[in-house]
């Protein structure tokens, strides 16, 4: 029998962008955002600075150095097995992140294939059964059944089935496999 | 009504590596091998060093000076309007090719998106509605109406819709439309 198709996002989803804005911010500014400022808000709106958020995207190193999620390893190790597993990452606004991204998954995750990781701008093309996505542009064009995986900007979404976290998507996905 | 989508691929369908190949050839070895030369076998096989390929594609610079494919950008000018045209591109073997892949595409299609640019490892999760490809394995797996665009290697096949240049594929896909 054919595996079903997951299309699992990077930032949010398997790499923990919101804490490294976090660390970076008070690095650069000395100031601590909690993580309970960001909720419910766009990133770019949550730090006192618009701009820190894009000068970040835009710096060399960022993406090369996220923290990855946490359980986010583990999870992956055991669908691996039961799907077929593609990193699904908008890359392409940032193009340096382009290379970062691809090394960055290349050491976290180095069971996935190169042949399993897409960059790619809007999700809207993307044929899997399933996607993972933080950001409700990229589900709302999504063919296939869509999880929202929880992030501080998405918390009052009730638009989606909701992932809260890594421990909690492995038996919600092998349920539908 | 919605614009129905097509992928097309970069190397030897926007991007001339063909003729790239030859010109690498001749430039490192003084050997010119014709394009007869190249039909109807794997690329890899066409030359005399056997690893040359393998060594032009991860060369730094290869993929930011290949030729367009001609009539490619005339022929995009004409769809662009009419359908919604994404780039896919199997650049995920070669990690170096991304960023020259997205900046070659920037410097020769500036009318593209970077939404509508994908990088990828196989093409088997493309969800558009028709692809246009020089290689069998990618149309093999595509789920929409497959177009194969002639490149010397693949001139024997006859298993999908033939498009044999540029200036031939417009009206046909406008056919389609």
């Amino acid at each position: 029998m054919r595996k079903k198709s997951i299309a699992i996002d990077m930032d949010n989803v398997i790499a923990d962008v919101e804490t490294h804005y976090i660390n970076w911010y008070e690095k650069e500014t000395g100031i601590r955002i909690s993580k309970e400022t960001l909720k419910g808000i766009p990133e770019t709106e949550a730090f006192p600075d618009k701009q820190a958020i894009r000068r970040f995207l835009t710096t060399p190193g960022f993406f090369q150095t996220v923290p990855v999620m946490p359980g986010a390893k583990d999870a992956l190790l055991k669908l691996h097995p039961i799907f077929d597993i593609y990193i699904v990452s908008a890359a392409m606004e940032f193009p340096q992140s382009l290379t970062e991204k691809k090394s960055w998954l290349q050491e976290h995750f180095p069971f996935i294939s190169w042949k399993n990781i897409v960059f790619c701008g809007d999700k809207s093309i993307i044929g899997t059964d399933f996607m993972i996505d933080d950001l409700l542009k990229n589900l709302d064009t999504f063919k296939g059944k869509a999880f929202l995986f929880t992030a501080s900007h998405n918390i009052n979404i009730d638009k989606y089935t909701r992932i809260r976290n890594w421990e909690e998507a492995v038996p919600l996905l092998i349920a539908e496999k």
